[in-house]
């Protein structure tokens, strides 16, 4: 049986970490999973066509152009054999608003076993932020980063609505790493 | 005119004592609902198909034909003459996550009119709970059962959306019966 | 490009006001939009079609009528030229319980390009409301105000899901017409 899980996480907090460890977890049972990040995914499906070059060109792609990438990465995601891992936004913060990252066109291909949502305190996530140089974020307060989880909350139960995936809640507050990637494991067993 | 209305809660809310005194309430006014539990009418067809003989049983099929006996449950609850009373759940919590109790498949061939969630403070929930020793659960804590009532209130929002049916809210505090059938009375007249 | 913007907010937000605004503000930079009332364009449909005399008879309509209506009123504005902002709401709060503003049928057709919740903190919106003589409303408090504008939410996400449409929250607070209608602005834009 080849399993589809969904994991997804505002931008710091620690989503990787996480998937990485529990990856190392359930490796050791002999219980694999392909990772794959689904925008890049969409980036090579776009590569591979000749639509751009580099990443930056993704953004500035026609609405309907980009609709069109995203239900073939979705449509090839879904026919894959063995055990995926696809990491993704629940919705992305743009400037305007929400955006969410897995409309009605990719769920159909896709029809995910599991959807995770990987959440931790508003404050700590602030906190790691903070002390990533390495990315250049619009700084948010912690009000704004409780509304986009509670926001991840509620599109993850439509999208399991559509498609019947369970919904995991994995915490991951700071020094539990083992114990958060132990519920992951428990999701990918 | 037959109306369809689905009842959910979370396990200990007192779901059942609400819907026998509403039932009685509508009932004197000559207004009758069949009332039917989604899981048990899903059993039965199983069990008429042979597929199996106990309802520990029904946990254990694949998950293609459990989806498949959603359907099949739901298209005979569509057609159902007469007004009926669906006893089942927003979600479920499962070890690893929560499942949806209406998944696109099943609101499709149901098409409810409305959708009632009877709630009540964690508290309470607990409190009843600690003192149903008929039933062995998970014991959870205030705020689990927390976020479990509002995702099933985010899943009853996505329900609405794919069937356009009323989300009624129904509290059932403790000793106010009468009020809270009172309410579900209201959404069945 | 045109596009379809749908904007909503409980009774007594504001934003009629902050929808004005924002027009006279992207109108200076030769952005327009045709504002549309859904509920009136719904009744201009019925109203063609000799089912009612005025606005009272729709309440009135059988359920499939005004289903049909709703689906017939959202592919004419699906078809509209050049932008339009669709004034609506996302629930409506009825005696029984809440109604999707935007189900299925009506997404479908119109498939939004955005989505706009105005919300305000629920006691301003109480002093709103009893300062308004001109409307007859139930009285709610600001509890059920708030449970209001949180199911708006979890619907909204709903609606993403289902079109990809994009999700802004524009606060109104009292005082600050000018930043909320500059953020409905940067939607429009």
């Amino acid at each position: 049986m080849s399993r589809k899980v969904v994991i997804t996480g505002v931008p710091g907090v620690g989503k990787t970490t996480v998937i990485e460890k529990a990856l190392e977890i359930v490796g050791e049972e002999g219980i694999t999973y392909k990772p794959i990040n689904f925008g890049t995914f969409m980036f090579e499906v776009a590569e591979s066509e000749g639509l751009v070059k580099d990443r930056d060109e993704m953004r500035k792609l026609e609405k309907d152009v980009q609709k069109r990438l995203q239900k073939t990465a979705a449509q090839a995601l879904g026919k894959m054999e063995g055990n995926i891992l696809i990491d993704t936004h629940s919705s992305v913060k743009t400037p305007v608003g929400f955006l969410a990252g897995l409309p009605e066109w990719v769920l159909k291909e896709l029809m995910p076993d599991n959807l995770v949502l990987v959440e931790t305190d508003a404050d700590q996530i602030l906190m790691r932020r903070l002390s990533d140089e390495s990315r250049v974020r619009d700084m948010e307060g912690s009000v704004d980063i409780d509304t986009h989880q509670r926001y991840n909350r509620a599109i993850a139960a439509a999208y399991s609505m559509y498609t019947g995936c369970v919904v995991s809640i994995v915490k991951n507050p700071d020094d539990l790493l083992e114990k958060s990637a132990g519920k992951l494991a428990d999701v990918l067993r």
